[in-house]
């Protein structure tokens, strides 16, 4: 699959640009491209234990991300998926350590294990303090010696940051990473493999599969099991867990995304969780967020940590890295009532003989056009528009006497509530929206005709139409417009003009004519604003 | 493809509880599941203006994570991609909003506006004062009149968020947000389409191709764009953007993954946008992060702003929700100098006859056993540890007389280095780890024997291997053990009966032979351990 890189060869190394280019200048890096990528605060003082980590690229935003106050001081990045070179790492180590000393945090992997090694050995050659601690927490393999180090490894970072940015000495960071270490266990689950840069994709997962016990750097899972649902996953990781997690104790879990899963999903992921086997022993959750990815493996990996309040408060200490989500309760769901209104009152009937008159009318003479209107919509639209009004207009008769006849501004209101209940479409959303503006307007004292201007003014803010874009508006607005000053005959016959402006209108801009091409709309009027210029032609006469 | 969800009916409200759990409490949302799904701040007490927004699903974090003090007080969610109905719409008002009011943002989709619309015109009927702007920041088809609302949708959420946060009236947050609409603007690329749930996965961006243009529920870019590489396809954004960005204006922008793009490639993009054409107009940066998502697009959108010192404030403000990014200064790369000592300074040549004598010894013993520790590895590696010991043996002998044999701390690191350059393998770091080693403990004074022994432990720290691992550990710690009691007599008789024992460890915990299978390995001695006695064996005679 393509990607967004340029040469496989630069993609660390512009990543890393990346990265630094938008750390409002708190990160830099060290002057050794191509071989030597080395991230490191910017603003370090060597004052305190310096924490360096890293390891192979594609990891992101580990490790490169989490260098920060309050986390790493430096990160090592090798090659997609390979560990740094020795020198790589000396210069890390030797670019931050302070009398304070280092702790290097490892990931066990053979390669970093080795190189990590051996750059300290180099390191401590020049008189320098530098510890390392080695991550296993991965449980995929319980009989494994050497357990893999994955995204537990985030607590280390964290916790141990969070102490040395507090002036912790070396042996107590050291001995807290320990802590940590020997208490964190992760195991990962994967529907696809993730697209090494360079390399052709490997289709090893097939549908109905995925794969349980993953390591980060696209290696087979140790097992293939059977993929049902999201619930069923997280089953399969919680029972891997559970061993390792105290009864009665609750635990920190981290919710990692391995790059691929859409956010969407991650969400899922986590609430099934929190209802699993070992959610009532989960107390904080970190994320769900990309931590330390593998690449775009559309998987998650849950690491569980029992973290004491010592580093439950580590875990929660501000820092700088961005790319860290923060530390939250995992509570029960706060459900609230739903709001009293959204079942609407009906007002209460009042009769008003020339306004259910007035009503009836309009009502009457929109069934009448049914046909004709329905024949002109066929010509440029789907020929529903006559039935579409007629429609409304035969539940408007039917409920007329239950509506509050007497009172413009509840009358109003009530009709556009019908209308939203009874006539689909867009135009019916528009028409409600138009008759509940105008109930609005009405209710501030101004007149039906103004009231009417507001409630058209508001419905063009919400549908878009102008004049000019071939819709109602263009017969409806200047029909409104004359009826302040010419009454019903001026309105009839500025609607009229309207309607018959729209057959030339041939570019529409809003409404359902923007997907239809000039030839087929010239010449014909828009049926909505016939609709208009018809009901005020006829109540005229 | 197999997403983590499990009915897809199911799916918006399951993310929504997965949200609220892990939010420290700080949301909320109400009661109304299956149709209402309404996320809402907890600690909301309508004392300011109410911020509400949201649409269709499938865009995750937007718009539920993003409520939170200083962003939004209520999100609605419609099912993926489709538009929330307006009874959920007038809950999500109703349960928020104060005698301040209520602003709605919108973003610019029919369904959307129509929706929300509606709904704030029933909310009015209540007597509450609602305001509605809509976003319409993509520029994909300029000459469409009602352009789609997208990411640049997340810098009115913050913008608006801030001033409501710190108390401004209705009329000046409905302005700001109009300001900023007025100034937004977005593009989008994908390399592939994105996987709606519940629907076959659509196979219409061919390899070699990108898609220019997008919204985000999936539509068709607007046009498609041949695709090289992540310069090339930064720069037909750059282009696209730039007629809309004034010259010699800094301008904010938010680069966002539409969902499924890793964390590598944005962090790429990133870069490119900097040194790209428009590179000079941009002064800060959101992301890159997931922010406004179309489920799992391997895609990206990039939306600018020519936010000004008191829009700047506002984006830079503090808020809770954990989805926004910050803001950060695009700046040029901090690049600091190598530390010295990554070459590492030979130490001066001495003589010491003795010394010299031994070392040779030992080499021309490990090459006089050349053949047969190739022949023993044979049988259970790949032949070559003869080979692989001969060689370095080859390289410290060229080199004998520039060594500081009269210094043992200098030696053992001089003979960590040499064998860390001219010496292959994990073999050849462990050694190297094993004289540093050595030499760091004899800077301190101890004799030659307890600093091996010192070098062994910390070989076997970065090595893993234990006694009874198969490997050279097996002969060399018993040896070093006798050394210290019994001269090189008892060594050498420690280190035969160690590697013999390796022929009975079947089951390698460390090293090469952890790939081995019990038969392979049985009666065989492990040729590291072998080599070690035969040195040991040789030295005595």
């Amino acid at each position: 699959m393509t990607q967004f890189i340029n040469k496989r060869e630069d993609i660390v190394a512009e990543a890393i640009d990346g990265l630094i280019s938008a750390s409002d200048g708190r990160l830099a890096r060290l002057d050794g491209y191509p071989h030597i990528r080395v991230v490191v605060r910017a603003d370090w003082d060597r004052s305190r234990v310096a924490l360096v980590s890293g390891g192979g690229a594609g990891h992101e935003p580990a490790h490169a991300g989490f260098v920060g106050q309050g986390m790493l001081t430096a990160a090592i990045c090798g090659d997609v998926f390979a560990s740094p070179s020795v020198d790589a790492v000396l210069a890390g180590i030797l670019a931050v350590t302070g009398p304070a000393g280092c702790l290097l945090i490892v990931k066990n992997y053979t390669g970093d294990r080795l190189n990590f090694g051996l750059a300290a050995e180099r390191a401590r050659a020049f008189g320098l303090n530098v510890r390392v601690v080695i991550v296993d927490d991965d449980v995929a393999l319980p009989d494994l010696p050497q357990a893999r180090g994955v995204a537990g490894t985030l607590f280390v970072h964290k916790i141990a940051g969070a102490l040395a940015e507090a002036g912790a000495d070396l042996a107590t960071v050291a001995a807290a990473a320990e802590r940590v270490i020997g208490g964190i266990h992760s195991i990962g689950m994967s529907l696809d493999t993730c697209t090494v840069p360079g390399a052709p994709k490997e289709d090893r997962i097939p549908a109905g599969k995925a794969e349980l016990g993953l390591g980060i750097h696209g290696e087979a899972g140790v097992e293939q099991v059977d993929y049902v649902d999201a619930r069923g996953a997280v089953a399969m990781v919680a029972d891997k867990l559970s061993p390792f997690m105290t009864p009665g104790v609750t635990h920190a879990v981290l919710l990692n995304n391995l790059g691929g899963a859409s956010v969407l999903e991650m969400q899922v992921l986590l609430r099934e969780l929190a209802l699993s086997s070992i959610g009532d022993r989960i107390g904080h959750v970190v994320g769900p967020a990309a931590m330390m990815t593998s690449l775009d493996m559309r998987g998650f990996s849950v690491s569980v940590y029992a973290a004491d309040a010592e580093h439950l408060a580590a875990l929660k200490a501000p820092c700088a890295p961005s790319a860290w989500p923060g530390v939250h309760r995992l509570t029960t769901l706060d459900v609230r009532a739903l709001p009293d209104g959204l079942k609407p009152i009906k007002p209460l009937p009042s009769g008003h003989p020339e306004t259910r008159a007035f009503l009836s009318r309009c009502c009457e003479i929109l069934i009448a056009a049914e046909a004709d209107l329905n024949h002109l919509d066929a010509k440029t639209g789907d020929g529903d528009t006559g039935s579409t009004l007629a429609s409304a207009a035969r539940a408007l008769l039917s409920v007329i006497d239950e509506l509050p006849l007497a009172d413009h501004t509840q009358l109003c209101r009530a009709i556009g509530l019908e209308l939203s209940q009874t006539m689909g479409g867009s135009s019916g959303v528009l028409l409600a929206i138009f008759f509940a503006a105008a109930g609005d307007a009405a209710s501030s004292g101004t007149s039906l005709t103004e009231a009417l201007k507001a409630g058209l003014a508001r419905m063009q803010e919400i549908g878009g139409a102008q004049l000019g874009d071939r819709t109602m508006v263009d017969a409806l607005a200047p029909a409104l417009a004359a009826l302040s000053d010419g009454g019903m005959a001026a309105a009839a016959r500025a609607a009229r003009d309207g309607a018959n402006r729209t057959a030339d209108m041939v570019r529409a801009k809003a409404g359902r004519s923007t997907y239809i091409n000039a030839e087929q709309l010239r010449g014909h009027v828009d049926p909505g604003a016939e609709a208009v210029a018809i009901l005020f032609e006829r109540l005229r006469t």
